[in-house]
């Protein structure tokens, strides 16, 4: 399958190669990340971003610098591979360096505060600890895909119940917004990840309806997923830079649009006057975080998303996230902390300049082969900015929250999550 | 009083300044208008912009043009000003070739179709029709202006009566989107009117309450406005490029957030989590058009606004438009055409240009003073894009129209607007 992979890692040659997101859309770039100081460079400038795939490109650099190490080489730290103690004390230097890349970022920080306590328990030999390293690491990273493949799973087959359980036919289009992608992820992705996996039934579902022999194909012959509109997502603009290239790449049908076209769209679609587009059913986003009682910080602007859903009976607002997101130590939504951003990031807009007065083009479409990122500001430069990194949606607006484990609902009005 | 002027008209000696909007908020520079020629190109260029002021720039020109033919001034077009048939024949071809800077923009196709009509009429002399002429275009800058502060006084006595019937106290805050002000006007604006002479309103209440002495003041001391939240709307940005510089300009206090970040704003205000800020208790906005049963086509996001404030029963949400806008050819919103927009404003972003590899900083902050504008690409090339132009408000969800005759409100959930 042409699956997008932003994180490359040959398990045979031991080598990694990271896509650098700064160029998406306009190019697909990879870097060959050697050893930790590349990992962290490439963490530092995000070039990698997504709280998973930061962690597995974190400890893969890890791995490939001892890979490189044990076999003979040399890196600007200097390890002593004759002596344990010696060789443990560099490599702990190495990740405390290795976390002050993105020091908030959480999932890079439990994986670093893993793997110092595999260090630290190791006493036998460097390659044994080694080994101890690249097990950890490759379970991290095989775990974390196949979570967002039961994800997928379980999020089409709720929602391909529920059409069924409603008598619904035809196809149907779904809203997301930011990027929960391959980009984000070891792969697949989370809330993009159901839409992956909704497509490839709809795609089975037409073959096996073609062939009407393949029975070992589940039929749900009366619904299909037939488009998706990613919000642009400002103030970064992950939905119009990363999702819409994500849903090109696997061309899955997809039209963009801005966070403020929500409302109008839906109605447009429902009243047959924007006849090209199936109706809307399902809102699907990613999480930051999931709290007890199911209230969810994500991405600001779902919560106003799931506002604008829940106007809509016919709408179903589902929240695909691995179980690690969920954090019981949290009552309610109340309890969660709003960080603020820097305010030049909604003042000011980065992409692939188109013009500027620069020799060439660079608007990297490719016929010059060269992409220059322009950043351009687009409001007075001392006014006030509010811009809170996330929003809390209220578990009242979520009708589903999915996991790798199972989808759950609400009872009561009441999710249940320990 | 400082307030922001985007045309500038010097009644005795008849010149014309044009304030260049596609630099603003990087560089206030006007751009004299010596002919239609100039007339024209401003307008075509949307240096000028907003219904009223393309207009009203659109007759002045005409007025530049004539008084510099009449005081022997040659253009590109020959007037022969001895021969009153030969005159209006070719004043006429200017005016058509005027009308064609933007064709779809019906003030100024009304303000040609009356100035034709003078033309047809006039049978003493070219003076005398010159004169007609002038006339004509000081009323219809004059109208526009007057209309604009009773728009803005209106709205102002509403408000602050209703927060008054309320037993509100204390400050409260505003929220409006797109450009409404006296960049799209002949000055003081609309709904950015209303908000205008609410801060002039609350500053004299302070005045007041100081010196305690003037009564001539009317005192509306238990409630004053005291922030405006604009929303950049996307995706052409006249929130974050001129609403917020016209805020800034006149010093009323304002916060610049994106279109998705309104529910969340709302609710930490209200849950007491934002304490900078005062409750917001309108939603005020502008108008295209406005059909016979209130329903209201304004810029996209509009209506997902309205929806929003729907939610909280202590906002009231507004529209503040002169009565022209008021189509009673059309019963409802549904009779309303959709237009869509060219796929690259949503997926380009035109601003100050800060980085790209230009000589000087071109940030437009003046250190330099030299400003690059520069344009971005957010998203892929190829990605299908929903881009309307505008969206329409269900009457059900507006509180209040302001007119410069009234406000109406709704009887039985219905207004009357004939």
């Amino acid at each position: 399958m042409s699956t997008l992979q932003a994180i490359k890692f040959d398990r045979e040659n031991r080598t990694l190669l990271v896509l650098d997101q700064l160029l998406i859309p306009f190019q697909e770039q990879y870097i060959p990340v050697h050893s930790v100081a590349d990992g962290y460079s490439v963490i530092r400038k995000m070039q990698v971003r997504g709280a998973p795939a930061i962690a597995i490109v974190g400890a893969l650099s890890i791995v490939v610098e001892l890979n490189y190490i044990l076999n003979g080489g040399t890196t600007q730290a200097f390890y002593d591979i004759q002596d344990l103690l010696s060789f443990k004390k560099t490599l702990l230097q190495r990740i405390n360096f290795l976390v002050t890349s993105r020091p908030t970022a959480v999932n890079l920080s439990n994986a670093a505060r893993d793997i110092a306590s595999i260090i630290e328990q190791a006493n036998t030999s460097v390659p044994a600890l080694y080994q101890a390293i690249y097990d950890y690491t490759i379970k991290l990273f095989d775990d974390d895909l196949t979570n967002n493949y039961k994800i997928g799973s379980n999020g089409a087959d709720f929602i391909l119940n529920d059409l069924q359980s409603q008598d619904y036919k035809g196809g149907f289009s779904v809203i997301t917004i930011c990027n929960t992608g391959s980009l984000a992820t070891s792969g697949h992705g989370t809330a993009l990840g159901v839409i992956r996996t909704l497509w490839q039934r709809s795609k089975e579902n037409r073959q096996a309806k073609k062939t009407k022999t393949d029975r070992s194909v589940p039929l749900y012959s009366d619904a299909w997923l037939d488009h998706v509109f990613p919000l642009e997502t400002r103030p970064y603009n992950q939905g119009s830079r990363l999702t819409a290239f994500e849903l090109e790449y696997e061309k899955i049908p997809a039209t963009l649009i801005t966070d403020s076209m929500v409302s109008y769209l839906i109605d447009l679609i429902h009243k047959r006057k924007l006849k090209d587009y199936s109706p809307v059913k399902y809102i699907i986003v990613g999480a930051d975080r999931i709290v007890s009682n199911g209230d969810t910080a994500n991405k600001i602007g779902t919560y106003q998303l799931a506002t604008l859903a829940s106007a809509h009976p016919e709408i179903k607002f589902l929240v695909a996230a691995p179980k690690t997101t969920i954090d019981l130590s949290k009552a309610t939504g109340d309890d969660i902390f709003v960080e603020e951003r820097p305010a030049n990031e909604l003042k000011t807009v980065t992409g692939g300049l188109v013009t500027g007065g620069l020799v060439g083009d660079g608007d990297g479409d490719g016929d010059s082969g060269k992409v220059v990122i322009g950043k351009v500001r687009v409001a007075p430069e001392s006014i006030a900015v509010w811009n809170p990194s996330f929003d809390v949606t209220d578990h009242a607006l979520i009708d589903g929250i999915v996991t790798e484990e199972r989808v759950l609902v609400k009872n009561d009005g009441e999710f249940r999550l320990d």
